[in-house]
């Protein structure tokens, strides 16, 4: 079974994820706006933003837990939204903050082009053995 | 300035979402699977998942307290996932547990095609005046 | 060893949790104001209440898995505020949506003495073997 | 009417908080373990955890907007727990992310006495305008 970093990622393909780095120390995707990424005022839908940061840290345990069989799935996640987008890109930097035997935990910051703090986010990721 | 009701969400119509009831009691909407929804592995990405959340407690609240001069934004989403889907539809059903003057606090359950239950999730919704 | 219900629980004893029901179906327990347990606007203290969610969540889910040899214990726990207590009681009652292998998943909700709903709150318990 | 440093925070004072730091990039507190603060199997309940990181983000929050007439509320509260504490002491050490008109979003560690990380925790705390 190839790395997860050679599986296609569909969702992320629909979006327009770009990984930027997979380092579990600062782990980076972005997504650039886009029309039909919007809700219905305008903003970036806070999906999106999910959706990224939910990519970045499944993708980066995935990574650094495939060798030795494992694999990752997400339990839960939260986010706190502070500023609204409506241009440019977002990214999201990821930091694995508990990197245990069966959760890692990440704690994960959305910026916008200028670099301002747009939403705070923490996702604990499950790992467990590859079924057979 | 048309009700939220008559405004599209292109973020939505990207992932197929379909608005089933506005009620804030039981506020529901539903997303089928497409092969472009999917994560790597081939589930459902958890971020469709918080998508629907999101667009089902902010249009609720939004057309709730649009006659008031009001607008809602989302403020904060915490999703605890209990089982993957990987066919059939999600369906979200909310429920405005506070509807306060300036929050709204959501509960939604996630379930698969069959019923059962798929993810849990709570959603703070800011409520203020609509911009002049 | 005894089951977890014959175990003293000291920072529960110091509160005052009185324990009224166990059953994961609608556990629940209660914690009457006493002036020591204040913020310094003369509140209940927010951390009252999450002690008294977790130690029902957590309790409940320790009977329940006991006699399979298996011990409970936190793993995350989130509470909303939504209405302030200064006199009476509060009341949690905590129900398990998820009862699964390795985590069981509880809603709460946390009522004042009239009733009302003061506070909702979701907490995951990791379930796992009994050390040797 | 004083500044919230010269309120008494009764139950603070019944589990032993020390105040450190109320700076808002760095506000710390601690509480020294207790037979009394223990859970049913000797652990430090993580109700205490809670407390003592609501008391440090709220306390905080309160003496930085207390100037401007303005009070503090805890809004919301999640903690991921990472390693138990079975003596020494904890140490919370948080920092306001967010410092906005309506609402503080501050993010905690909790340290046990050797420094390793116990907890995570992200609170929301509402500033509103003192009652008059």
């Amino acid at each position: 079974m190839p790395g997860p970093d050679l599986v296609a990622s569909p969702f992320d393909d629909l979006i327009g994820t770009e990984w930027l780095d997979d380092d579990p120390d600062h782990a980076r995707a972005r997504v650039r706006m886009r029309d039909d990424l919007r809700q219905p005022v305008g903003l970036l839908h806070g999906g999106v933003v999910s959706t990224v940061v939910e990519s970045v840290c499944s993708r980066s345990t995935a990574l650094a837990v495939h060798g030795d069989g494992m694999i990752a799935m997400g339990q839960s996640i939260d986010i706190t939204f502070l500023r609204p987008t409506t241009e440019g890109h977002i990214e999201v930097e990821a930091r694995a903050r508990h990197r245990g035997r069966t959760t890692w935990v990440w704690d994960a910051e959305v910026r916008n082009a200028e670099g301002k703090l747009c939403a705070l986010s923490r996702m604990t990721v499950v790992v467990r053995p590859q079924p057979a």
